[in-house]
Formats: structure tokens, C-alpha cells, sequence
């Protein structure tokens, strides 16, 4: 409220994830200026991971010119509910039941900050530097260890009655299917395609079809990656290339689904599994296309994020940050 | 923009069927003063169907006292396109290709003039009227001769970057499952969930079981009709009760995915297919839950529509007047 205020020129975005914690400093650009990481899980409760992460936010701080410069904290975090700023019965994560994150980082740094789940703030992060630059109507869909998705309507995060909309990954895509390692459900979408799912489908390729050579036999079934699997693929290995066949056609057939949910302007994918290039999207646009209506065929991209990998989950943090309602930013 | 403008008190709502169109003016709570209606598939093209439809609509307006008091017209129709006011390629109308339909009426009544697919209408009359006053987040369920669906979040109505957003009948439920008889896509919501595949479920146990006596075999089985299903379910006709069952797990497991898309904080069943109570309602929630993520159990309330069948078409189609900009209101 001073006359002298100066202007908030970067933002701060923290990605919590399950192993890693990634925290930088953003420009308006999408520019990283600033980067540290931090191990999630060494931390016991919420208060030790708060302390350790203030020290390392300051330190950046300190190095682009002090926390005047500084517009606000924006948090992604598994189960991260955007309304009341707390994590919810986080299954990746180590601290239980409901934490208020937001709150504790906002008291300790002194700064105006946003929490949603991680998938949500990389649709935002898109929609401010990446792919989805002056779209209104998108979806993005992260394809990585597991499957996360954010949703934008009308040029606003789906958020829902309760801040958790947007678990595509947990729609039912083969009901009574593969059951779900965590969630117990048969046939969601994450079931097939992450990267677990991939090695999953694998194995049962490899154990269906005992008799077919493939270059995936060399491994350990028990140990197979979706690294591996990826490799004999781009080898021209048949068994590995039918792995991507299945697991694009699931794909497809679930974009249709959302598709006719909320006709978004594109799907923006992301993630390990897109690195398959054509093998991944080809099957995935054929059998998305299969199963819509006519009104919506031939209309919806399906693309590439083109935030960089390493910076993605940052940058989808720190852009909730230029989202806050201008009241918000002073405590 | 004259001083002496009256108050704009009424609403006018035309809803567009395959068999009839109805129309009627209504005022701010919800109230029908005047009613008409006429056959759809009596005119042969639009401009003689415009021309009916607005003899009937300078009649109504008469008797409430002139088209001074009415702020606009609000159109349902199957494939309405809100954003351009036009029907395009709807398979239950007569009419080929894309019909500018909101222009031609607005032309003639000089009143301004919104258009959106009827189910779309439906949820903004339940969001004016109805069963959703207050939310912000919420789905409405169709389930008649079709399925039809219209999804609010964060209290708008979504309409995709088309137009044709919430087709939620289409969306795939059984991969390879029954094909539709219409749109062929196979395993879609509405091949199960609608009075035409509730008929076709039934046909399907009482051929399955030829041994078990069931009330519905003294029918043609090729003349089979819900109604014929929902009298002998209500009387304890095992086959007609199951053929209930199966579905609301159809149905429930279609609502897990949708609740995992938007979260919404109701989603509100209407038509035909809800008159069977308990029968359809128990089922559907029960397979819900069970389909959904913890973070979504037993939050998702699922209501019956209180609106007036008989009125409801209009009210929904009605309701998109009150939602006009101010601006749109004068030519």
C-alpha cells in the first residue's frame, strides 16, 4: 500500500513431489532464474520441510535482489486443493491427513501463496508460457510415473466444488480391467497408460505370446522399464512396438471421452512416455478420433507441451503466482 | 437506451424436439404464463418453421402485454451452437446442414436472440429455477428417448472452444460394447442409459435366460417399451428390476468419471428413465462410489431435477435470457 512500492517483477515456484522438491525463481517469461532442490521424503513432518525449504527460497531470494522483487509463492503438491491451500491424504507423500501448507510457507516467508496439485499448476503454467498460450478451452495430461491432468474451461482451471477436479488419470477407461497398483480400481486410465502401465502391458505381452523372440526377453520381467521398453521400440522390437500400440489406443479412446466433456481447443501431452514420439501419438490420435462424434472429428490438437522438461513443474507452480488476484499479494 | 424504457420482466424459451417444439413465456421465478407449441417436423424448412414458430410467439407476447416487457428469446435445440446462434447437422430435424436459427428468429422479433443445445439449457434452468440454484459446480443428467448433459464450473456453463462442450451421452463406458443405433460408436452412456437401451437390455436378459419366467414375456419383445419395463420392475418382476440394476452401474460408473473430471457438487438426474426411483437411484450411486477416488467418496450429491417436466424444456431455454449481457438485450 506505500507510494514507494517497487514493482513485483519475479515469482517463486515450488513443485513437491514424492522424491524430489524443486524450487526456483521466474520471470514473467517463463525464465528461471533461480534453483534449488530438496529431498521431500528426509523430512519427517511438514514443519522440518517447511524450515528447510524457507532457508533454500530465502537463499535464492537473496541472490535476485531481495523479496521486494518478489510477487508471490506458487505451490504444486499431490492432493493440493487450491481453495483452502492444504494437502489432503497425500499418497506419495510421508506427512498424514490434512496440511496446511499454503498457510505455513505464507507465515514464514511473508508472501502471498497458491497451492494446487501438480498436474493443475502445469496446466496453468501452459497456458502462461507454453502450448497453450491464448487458449481458453484446453486440457494438458502428464504421462510420467503416473497420470495427471489439468483442465481449462472458459480461460479458468476446472477446480470443482471441492479444489480436486481434474483425476483423469483415475477415470475408468476398461471397466472390471487391470486393478490400479495404488487406488485398487480396475481400469483407470493410469493403469495403462504410465509408465508403469507400460511395463505391465509389456509383461503381459511378453507372457501371452511365449513363443514370439523379442528383444525384451534379454531383461529381467521382474525388472523391466519403460526405458527399456522404449528402447527396443525405437529398435523396431514388434512386441515393444504393440506395447505403444495398446497403451495409445487406451489413450485415445479416454481423450475421446474428454473430449466430449468440455470439446477443449487441444490436448496438450507431457510427460516420459510422449518421448515415443509417433509411436505414442499416432495410435492415440487414430483412436481418439475413432470414437468421437462427427461434430468434434478432425478438430482437436493433440501436441506436445513445449515447456522444458527439467523446468515444467516449476513453471506450472510460479505461474499461479501471476494468476492472484492483485489484493492477495499483500499480506 | 431511451429514458422511458420499460423494465424488461419476461423471458421467452423456445425448445427445439425431433417431435415438437414448445414455447412459452416466462417470468423471473420460473413461472410459465403462456404456452404454445407445434410440430417440428411439420415444416419442411427452417424459414417456414420460423415463421410458425413466430406467429405463435407475437400471440403469447399479446397476451402479457407486449414485446416491450420481454428482455429476449432463449433457444434449445439438439446441436445448438451457443457461440454462433446455428444448429449444425442435427440428426433428429429434418433441417440439413448448418441453420442460422438465432439470427432468423432475432431478424424477426427484433428481440435478441441465445441458442444452445436443449441439455445446456436444461442445466442454466436448473441453475436459475431449479435443483442447482446456488451452485457453482454441478452436471445435469438427461435420461430420455437420449442422454443428454450440460456441466457448470465455477458457475459457468461450459461450452467448449466450439460450442458443443457436455455431449456426456457419448462418452465410451464399455470399449466394444453395444453399438448405438445412431451415432454406431460402441459402448456409449447413451446406448445403456436411455429409454432405447434400457428396451434393448431387457431384450437382451429375456434372451439370455429364455428359462426365466419374467412378466415382460407376454409382450412382442419387439415392441418392448420402458414404460412396459418400469410397470413390471414396480410390481417385482425380477428381469425388469434387473434390467434396473444393470443400469445404474452403467450409469454410476459413467458418474465416477465425470465426478473425476469437474468434481462437481451435484449432478442432477432428469427424464424418463428417474421416474423408477430407488430402483435406478440406488444402483448408480452405489456403482459411483465405488468407482471413485477417497477424495470423492460420499461427497457428490445425486439429486432428482425439481422442475416441472412438462415445463422444463422452456424453463431451461428460457433461463439463457436472464444470463444475456446487458448490452445484448437491444439490437
Amino acid at each position: 500500500m506505500s507510494m514507494t512500492k517497487i514493482p513485483l517483477e519475479y515469482a517463486i515456484g515450488v513443485d513437491i513431489g514424492g522424491t524430489n522438491t524443486k524450487c526456483g525463481i521466474v520471470n514473467r517469461r517463463g525464465e528461471v532464474l533461480q534453483y534449488e532442490q530438496l529431498s521431500t521424503p528426509e523430512y519427517e513432518n511438514p514443519e522440518a520441510f517447511v524450515d528447510a525449504l524457507c532457508v533454500r527460497l530465502n537463499l535464492m531470494i537473496e541472490k535476485v535482489g531481495g523479496i521486494e522483487l518478489i510477487k508471490g509463492i506458487g505451490v504444486g503438491a499431490p492432493n493440493g486443493n487450491y481453495y483452502t491451500g492444504t494437502i489432503e491424504y497425500a499418497p506419495n507423500l510421508r506427512w498424514v491427513g490434512v496440511v496446511p501448507l499454503a498457510d505455513m510457507i505464507s507465515q514464514r516467508m511473508g508472501l502471498a501463496t497458491a497451492l494446487t496439485n501438480d498436474a493443475n499448476a502445469a496446466a496453468v503454467g501452459e497456458m502462461q508460457y507454453g502450448a497453450a498460450k491464448g487458449m481458453r478451452d484446453f486440457i494438458t495430461i502428464t504421462l510420467g510415473t503416473g497420470v495427471g491432468s489439468g483442465i481449462v474451461a472458459n480461460g479458468q482451471l476446472i477446480y470443482g466444488h471441492d479444489g480436486f477436479a481434474g483425476e483423469l488419470g483415475h477415470t475408468i477407461i476398461r471397466p472390471g480391467g487391470r486393478p490400479h497398483w495404488s487406488t485398487k480400481l480396475k481400469g483407470s486410465l493410469e493403469a495403462y497408460a504410465s509408465a508403469t502401465g507400460v511395463v505391465l502391458t509389456a509383461r503381459e505381452m511378453l507372457l501371452n505370446e511365449p513363443e514370439k523372440p523379442s528383444m525384451l526377453r534379454k531383461y529381467n520381467l521382474e525388472e523391466l522399464t519403460s526405458k527399456q521398453i522404449f528402447d527396443c521400440a525405437m529398435q523396431g522390437d514388434e512386441i515393444s512396438q504393440a506395447v505403444y500400440r495398446f497403451t495409445g489406443q487406451i489413450l485415445g479412446e479416454s481423450l475421446a471421452n474428454f473430449v466430449m466433456f468440455s470439446s477443449p481447443e487441444a490436448i496438450i501431452l507431457f510427460g516420459g512416455l510422449i518421448k515415443a514420439g509417433s509411436l505414442i501419438f499416432d495410435p492415440t490420435i487414430e483412436h481418439m478420433e475413432r470414437n468421437l462424434l462427427p461434430i468434434f472429428k478432425n478438430k482437436v490438437k493433440v501436441i506436445k507441451s513445449d515447456l522444458h522438461e527439467a523446468d515444467a513443474a516449476i513453471l506450472g507452480a510460479s505461474a499461479l503466482v501471476w494468476e492472484m488476484k492483485q489484493s492477495s499479494s499483500s499480506l
